[in-house]
């Protein structure tokens, strides 16, 4: 080894140690006769001493070195006469004997520091400099015992980490695949799994009974923020058990990352039904860090002579507890918010809850004091409360009140991210009706199972079939989703009916899948976490993009190696492929 | 859970329990009034026992089971009468009161067991069956088990695993490239990763210090017996390290993967010189299961008017250990296996040293007692030996020698494979002379760093230049190989200029990395390991096809899944590509 030690692991018990370590120039003083340099590695930071006005050949070394020179010095562990008990080594100092150095850096477009004033973009194209700082490389570390963690609980519990391919082949369902051409089998494509749903499904029906792993997964979708075009899941799927069991194993796997990893005990995770989630909160993936349920005002509020509300299909509030005191400028701001084209509201109610007891609405050409108080009883307000109504369609509307109580919620300050709120949302529709397409597509995928008692609905009813699905949500953002799936070959044709397949594309996409469900298949059931969200919820970010080494941008594109790029002709002649316009 | 139990679990310590269990039905005996079942999971086999004169119900459900059907049964453990000291559950068996059937069975295509009747591509076609074999299946739990220890024992030193990128950027040197078409950036193309050498790299340019990752790899290559175009690399870099560090730490894992999971306690690992290895073996990766080192014979056999070896750049021997009465028609064969174009051999020689302590030769004409009984003096031969030698130029028949030398060690049982012999291969050559293409090719890749003393002879001598590179070889098979890096931006740009590249191409291609080794790169190197061969190595198998869950076949395809395969005309549209004939 260059070294004796890292940076991060000298302190007063190696006093008087002859010592060699070897990191980046941090930073370096002169101050008349002595120079104080901080080295730093991945393990800490580690003041160096000079006498420069004994030692002439360290002392030009020391004022050769630039911020980033990669160093490796030898000397003495001191004790510091002013200590810093802020850092690990912060009771120590190393006076220098010796000063090699390892590589020279010129100087780096932005701040190596925990605050840089480097942009996005500059930070991108140089991500190997930006990995340097802390706090980006500190979510890398979280991320590793993280995975340790998962792999750690689950083997524990029988579970094997099978790896599944890559090359796999491409199916219209789902999101867009990426392929990939064959030169050995020219024409012919492979594809990226967008999950390995149909491989964990076969390894059960191989007797692997409890499979895990933690994978890379590729969808070629139009990138919004939180979205990478390759991105990691731990895939998960057990045979023989019921939808219970995979809550308690997989809470149980979330609760044991929470405790390991971030010190953290969390309580047992309420469940919910996706109904009442939409219900209450307008979203399958409620932010339970707060309360400011939804109230259906319909009772309360019709037949006043009011068209807004008479002729909405729903009217909703909730309670902006502490509000009363915005004024009308604040109140404006709201609505014209709310009436961006991303929320599409077409105006907000609201009802003043005033600190000397008295009410007052927006609406109050239509409604008397006694309409109010009977409003403010429905949200258990009290003097000082904000009520805020939306009226329109029902799914509309929910979908808009839902960004208005999570608005509310930041603005409140309710949404601390060192708080964590877990919530099992469960009994999701088997089916959505997909305008654009005009037909039903899976909710989850194909392969989840309908609940028994509502296959009878298929034909009749095929939107209120509920399947056993569950997903994982962890303050507002869904952490994890699975279900029990079907393993019988006759209700997977049936599935694959309603999806508009015909019984010869369903063959030629998932007959293995089927064929295989006739060789003694048993029950079983799983879950896919979103690992780059959960590592980012757990490092406290809103972005995916710092857990992830080397993310790519909104583009698709790595801006650091300049991928994609074109490739050689030649390439493409092996490939039996070529470019159009 | 639907069962109380896995079927490998109960015994004598259960008596008296009423159990539930779930498994597949491996077989089932009617013994008049009586029928016995062994059902079957992944944990074990458990026998049930059925009195079906005087349950009506039950006797039919157990006549109505098939092989492989899946069951749940329910009832009580009872000590049997005959035991079965080879199952784990061989001291029990459950008397049946009650049996579900969860899913039926078609009769499979061959038959479930340790040996089965399934040729190799109707296994390869129902893969999922194949892989409920036990032999099958239990390579898979290894594997399981070797990767968790190989994460073990490297985070408990300080490495973190990183997962790189997928989809990277495509590169001319090494093998081809997958290439992968972006929708969002028309004509150009990612590239799926050889190994991730660059970003592994560049963690070390970030200060990661030691990072580590099992990783899936791909390479467009014709496929041999023992290749797959994806396949897996415990991949791993080191800053501030020399090469005695690399090889102490993975010769620390190698040791540490034997220990823990198969029980064997290895010595230390032998080096050996590249220069050595290929004089004494014949070969970058000799097999030292057993000795048969070769002897160079220049100094014996030249001038005595024998014009085959006197014509020879090399006359090379070695002594087949109590061979010397092998008959004239087993040499002939020998000699005919050695002419094969494979190999492509003109002629072997031969000395036995008979056992009567007489030398008799295939050249008696050219060579007197003396030169035979030099000949035996230098190989340490005894009554009984077979002394076969070759002459050719010195590569060629080094290449001969080290096919003669495996082939004879296999005829003598020395190659066993419950035996492990590792060796550390150093300082390879740094480049490589191809005739195809007229010109130098790394021999490891193109980071690898030149020994320093050997840096002047780039110019005068390229081919005599060492690197800081080595292998581990286990059993004559390749299982890991890595280097000391480059971490200075103008040597890294003088291999480039001595592999070929111009300063524009080398500057597209690798100016990322060039570009981060003027940041302060440290000293930095690393090692991969071939993760499927290591662990077919440890499963005692040829091929590492079947410590893949779902291997690929010579051609590239998955037949099970039917991959690769034509995608829609639609798809290709959106990616701007178009098949060619």
């Amino acid at each position: 080894m260059l070294r004796t030690h890292n940076c991060g692991q000298l302190n007063i018990s190696n006093l008087g140690q002859s010592v060699t370590l070897c990191g980046w120039v941090q930073k370096s003083r002169d101050l008349g006769g002595t120079t104080f340099i901080d080295v730093r590695d991945r393990y800490g930071l580690t003041q160096l001493v000079l006498n420069t006005d004994t030692e002439a050949t360290l002392r030009d070394k020391s004022r050769s070195l630039g911020r980033e020179f990669v160093i490796r010095v030898s000397g003495t562990v001191l004790e510091r006469t002013s200590k810093n008990p802020k850092m690990a080594t912060g009771d120590i100092e190393i006076a220098v004997t010796d000063i090699d150095i390892l590589n020279e850096s010129k100087i780096p477009p932005f701040l190596i520091e925990d605050e840089t004033d480097g942009g996005e973009e500059l930070r991108a194209k140089y991500r190997y400099l930006d990995l340097r700082r802390n706090p980006i490389r500190n979510n890398l570390v979280l991320r590793h015992k993280m995975a340790q963690e998962v792999r750690r609980y689950l083997s524990d519990l029988d579970f094997i980490e099978v790896e599944t391919p890559v090359l796999i082949k491409s199916t219209p369902e789902g999101a867009r695949d990426f392929v990939v051409p064959s030169r050995m089998n020219p024409g012919e494509f492979y594809a990226l799994p967008q999950s390995p749903q149909t491989f964990k499904q076969l390894l059960m029906v191989s007797g692997f009974d409890r499979y895990f792993q933690i994978v890379k997964c590729f969808r070629d979708e139009d990138l919004r923020a939180d979205r990478q075009p390759e991105f990691t899941q731990i895939d998960c799927e057990m045979s023989f058990i019921e939808q219970e069991d995979i809550l308690n194993i997989f809470e149980g796997m979330t609760r044991h990352l929470f405790n390991h990893v971030k010190g953290i005990q969390l309580d047992d995770f309420p469940r919910m039904d996706y109904a009442d989630a939409m219900r209450l909160y307008g979203s399958d993936k409620p932010d339970l860090r707060f309360g400011m349920e939804f109230v259906e005002m319909n009772g309360l509020v019709k037949g006043k002579n009011f068209g807004v509300f008479d002729n909405a299909e729903l009217v909703l509030g909730i309670n902006a507890k502490g509000c009363a005191e915005y004024t009308r400028k604040q109140l404006d701001e709201l609505t014209e918010w709310l009436k961006r084209p991303q929320i599409g509201a077409t105006g907000l109610i609201y009802c003043r809850y005033q600190p000397d007891g008295t009410l007052k609405s927006s609406v109050d050409k239509f409604y008397g004091e006694d309409d109010l108080t009977n409003w403010a009883a429905a949200f258990n307000a009290e003097p000082g409360d904000l009520i805020l109504m939306l009226a329109g369609g029902t799914d509309k509307v929910r979908k808009q009140m839902n960004e208005l109580r999570l608005e509310m919620g930041s603005r409140l300050g309710l949404r601390d991210k060192n708080k964590f709120a877990p919530l099992w949302v469960v009994d999701f529709p088997l089916l959505e009706w997909d305008e654009e397409t005009s037909r039903y597509h899976a909710m989850h995928h194909p392969f989840t199972s309908p609940k028994p008692e509502d296959i009878d609905l298929l034909d009749s009813n095929p939107g209120a079939v509920r399947a056993n699905a569950y997903d994982l949500v962890i303050n507002g953002t869904e952490i994890g989703g699975g279900s029990i799936r079907i393993h019988d070959r006759k209700l997977q044709s049936l599935m694959f009916k309603h999806l508009g397949f015909s019984p010869e594309e369903a063959q030629k996409q998932f007959g293995f899948l089927m064929d295989a469900f006739e060789f003694g298949a048993p029950p079983h059931g799983g879950i896919a976490f979103g690992f780059d969200r959960l590592a980012s919820i757990f490092a406290g970010l809103d972005s995916i993009r710092d857990v992830i080494a080397f993310p790519k941008n909104n583009s698709g594109r790595d801006v650091m190696i300049d991928s994609p790029s074109t490739i050689a002709e030649a390439q493409m002649a092996e490939l039996k492929i070529r470019t159009v316009n």
